[in-house]
């Protein structure tokens, strides 16, 4: 849950429109993200909640999907209702009429309890395709209901561009409410057909973050946003939130526990990497010749040789945004880059880990004391019988301001145990890290292609109630990895507390 | 070099029309391969070399690339030339018409020597944009030096569909010679683009298997050729051959040493995934429901994901696919569910563990018999002092068939540690697990907002040279998570070995 708050809050940040958040009836969990988003101030974003129409037979006010859309408090509703006859009558087992007004009723009753109603004609090209007149006969009932949007949906993701594009035409000589379009990737063509729908005159596109979803993933909005800013001149994100882009398509990776997509338009990694002599040498004095668009302009940079030069600008930048000043031409940034190089090197990534490259940033340049200092650690874990549960234990042996403490502790596992036997040696030092939590603990194995004796990557989040933080640490060993992350978040934390005091 | 040589037969007895294999020019290793291509007999396709323009102020006779396109013995020269007066002025530093006098006697030159000469028209697109009556002239040269074909090409990958498709428009009004497409993917458009040209007439797509290619890729061919054929009714590849796009797809990837992309459009694993009650009834008894296209026809097949959400029928099919016959009327079925339901209730998936589901089905059914007992295990992780490696131990006593085994061994972390120890103890008793390798170990923590304390579910992949299999495991610990996860996968290849060996 807290992870959907960290990216609700950083796609309004970004400018986007509408935040999908999941359908509180569904589950008591999306119903507690609802709750918990009541207490998040959005600066730009509406926060809408998703349900089916009522069931068949039954009215709006006793159906609990509803109930739990107005009690999730979200200002928008998006229902998603039936376009395709042979759905209506196969899957929802209703007849056509009712399924009208199952759309007009849901719509009705919601239209006065929420702020905006966005309607999502699930199937609507293979509705159209089906029945045209039946299609277009749902679309006029969300009309009439009140919907504030008409969402066209390419549910199944087969819909070209060029049949999409009559079918809108069409759409457009009956109805008036404000199109949406709703893409999936399954022909390779969800961004083609979002943008072609949009030179249509549809004002929303829905899409996702890297086009994930389920089986060939929804239109991904980090292709769609540049191209309608950038090369279609749409003000849908202020231009200079895309400088931003790249770092929110690794965010949204880095919680989806995803390996980013090196090959990703605007934003991968090779998505503006030169080579090749002549590439290269052209693209270092006219970058138009190999490049579509400004790799800046999109977060990116030009990578070129081995060596990245690019690498120094970034770090610059990132320093600066969490407010340590490097000057461009002291060798700190140097010292900086030197240090991040060398973890890149062994694995590290500091996307949704902002707390250990902050640190890391204090450290190369001297200026961070640790708070202790350890002398060793030992985890077992043990099953005794086949049936017993297994026990983990962790002992810990460091130093205070030169006073040694040796503690041990259990815990569920291996790693839970060292968190607590750590915090029982530090909590009488700092009883601050009492008001410290971890909030999600993620494992990547790096090179999966060796099995167990992979290198493990951890990404932990730790809060205290003020903030939230993201440390990492990397190892051949899962047990060295997290505690490398575990350290830092709790670093992190202390050093927090004493500039929020004011005595560092 | 002789993986070019399978790829190149596979794609001819696909029913790809021009293969081109090389730049023979550039280096000798390209060479060599249209050499050695010369004893090999295509059936359907014809083979392409690549090379540039001749060389500005010399004549084509005289250009050492030419030379080597002729001793390649290729019977088709694809030529790439500059379309874009800037790149003219600033990148090859010539004139504007010596560039068109390089393309005109550089395809006259080969016209005479090959069977067929296709002409690349080099950032046709940005150079239009830039200078419309120049680009048009540098195909005029083309055509007029006797080109086959012309290829517009969308190098820097950044045009639009609704750009692109004006843009032949026009072209179209000046050029008689038969007109091809080359799109890259830097807007996420270039199937997009790619269909778009074949509506307005273009009768040759270039592009790459899986979209693999610089950047962002090149134009996706296993995307595009199902569009074509099934979609928009081109019989460009007869549509049996379809069925192989699939396996196609796979052993492009495999030979390039990339893992196929599960979401990837029509072959992926996910492309024909459905996860969902209802979801999954529907498209059993209705599979348009929720496919835009039948799976087979691309030779892939749908997934009936065993998910939270599975009914009976789920169950059934999984069965079946792995021939457990259960009859929907005995308590079996009941059974297998019974068990499913408890385990997923802990957190187990099975998405990706279908070697952890068939044994699931076995031990439910009361048909497997464990090939060992598991009596104890211990791992310890030890960092000694701060400045050295930590070292991971792990012991196990078990008891094969009665006899009592109890060793030890280390690893780089507590799994690998694990695992060493079990194979050490079952090694002498089943010396064909030596056979097998632990190709990926995959961890995700199920319940993240209890941070390390969450429950752990540990996916594993297992291969022995002729089978690959998934194995799952779901504890609060890891290491219990791993262990059940590991254990599965020798079971799992124990079993497979005596099935194949008729002793069970």
């Amino acid at each position: 849950m807290e992870d959907k708050v960290r990216l609700a809050t950083r796609f309004d940040a970004f400018g986007i429109h509408y935040i999908e958040g999941g359908w509180p009836g569904s589950n008591p969990k999306d119903l507690r993200f609802f709750r918990r988003m009541q207490d998040v101030a959005l600066k730009h974003a509406k926060l809408a909640a998703f349900s089916m129409t009522r069931r068949a037979g039954a009215s709006a006010d006793s159906d609990a999907n509803m109930r739990a859309l107005i009690e999730g408090g979200a200002p928008v509703a998006t229902i998603v209702g039936k376009s395709w006859d042979f759905h209506v009558t196969h899957v929802l087992e209703t007849t056509l009429p009712e399924n009208l007004a199952m759309i007009a009723d849901t719509i009705a009753f919601l239209r006065s309890r929420v702020e905006e109603v966005i309607y999502d004609a699930e199937h609507f090209f293979d509705g159209f395709r089906a029945n045209r007149d039946y299609a277009l006969a749902t679309l006029r009932a969300a009309a009439d209901g009140g919907a504030h949007w008409i969402v066209l949906c390419d549910t199944n993701g087969g819909t070209l561009p060029v049949e999409l594009v009559e079918m809108i035409r069409e759409v457009k000589r009956h109805i008036r409410t404000p199109l949406g379009i709703h893409a999936h990737n399954d022909a390779e063509c969800a961004v083609a057909n979002s943008l072609a729908a949009v030179m249509e005159g549809v004002g929303q596109v829905q899409g996702t973050m890297n086009g994930f979803g389920e089986r060939c993933g929804n239109a991904n909005l980090v292709s769609i946003v540049p191209s309608l800013v950038l090369k279609l001149g749409f003000d849908c994100i202020p231009a200079p939130n895309l400088g931003e882009l790249r770092d929110l398509s690794r965010f949204a990776a880095e919680l989806a526990n995803r390996k980013p997509w090196p090959s990703q338009p605007y934003v991968g990694d090779s998505a503006f990497a030169h080579k090749g002599g002549m590439h290269v040498s052209a693209v270092l004095k006219h970058p138009e010749t190999y490049e579509h668009v400004n790799p800046e302009a999109v977060g990116n940079h030009r990578r070129v040789l081995v060596s990245e030069l690019a690498g120094k600008s970034n770090i610059l930048w990132k320093a600066r945004e969490y407010g340590i000043d490097i000057d461009r031409e002291t060798p700190d940034s140097r010292r900086i880059l030197d240090r991040l190089k060398a973890l890149e090197d062994q694995g590290f990534q500091f996307e949704g880990a902002e707390a250990s490259f902050e640190l890391l940033m204090e450290r190369a340049l001297g200026r961070h004391t640790p708070y202790f200092e350890l002398e060793a650690y030992r985890v077992i874990v043990e099953e005794q019988n086949a049936s017993a549960e297994p026990v983990a234990e962790a002992t810990v042996r460091l130093r205070v301001k030169g006073i040694p403490e040796h503690t041990a502790a259990s815990g569920n596992g291996p790693v839970d145990a060292l968190d607590h036997a750590l915090r029982k040696a530090l909590e009488e030092f700092y009883p601050k890290l009492k008001e410290m939590r971890l909030l999600d603990y993620k494992v990547r194995i790096l090179d999966e292609s060796k099995g167990t004796a992979a290198k493990t990557r951890v990404l932990i989040t730790s809060g205290d109630g003020r903030e939230t933080w993201g440390t990492v640490g990397v190892a051949d060993n899962i047990i060295e990895a997290s505690w490398q992350a575990l350290v830092d978040s709790i670093e992190y934390k202390l050093r927090a507390d004493e500039r929020r005091s004011g005595a560092r």
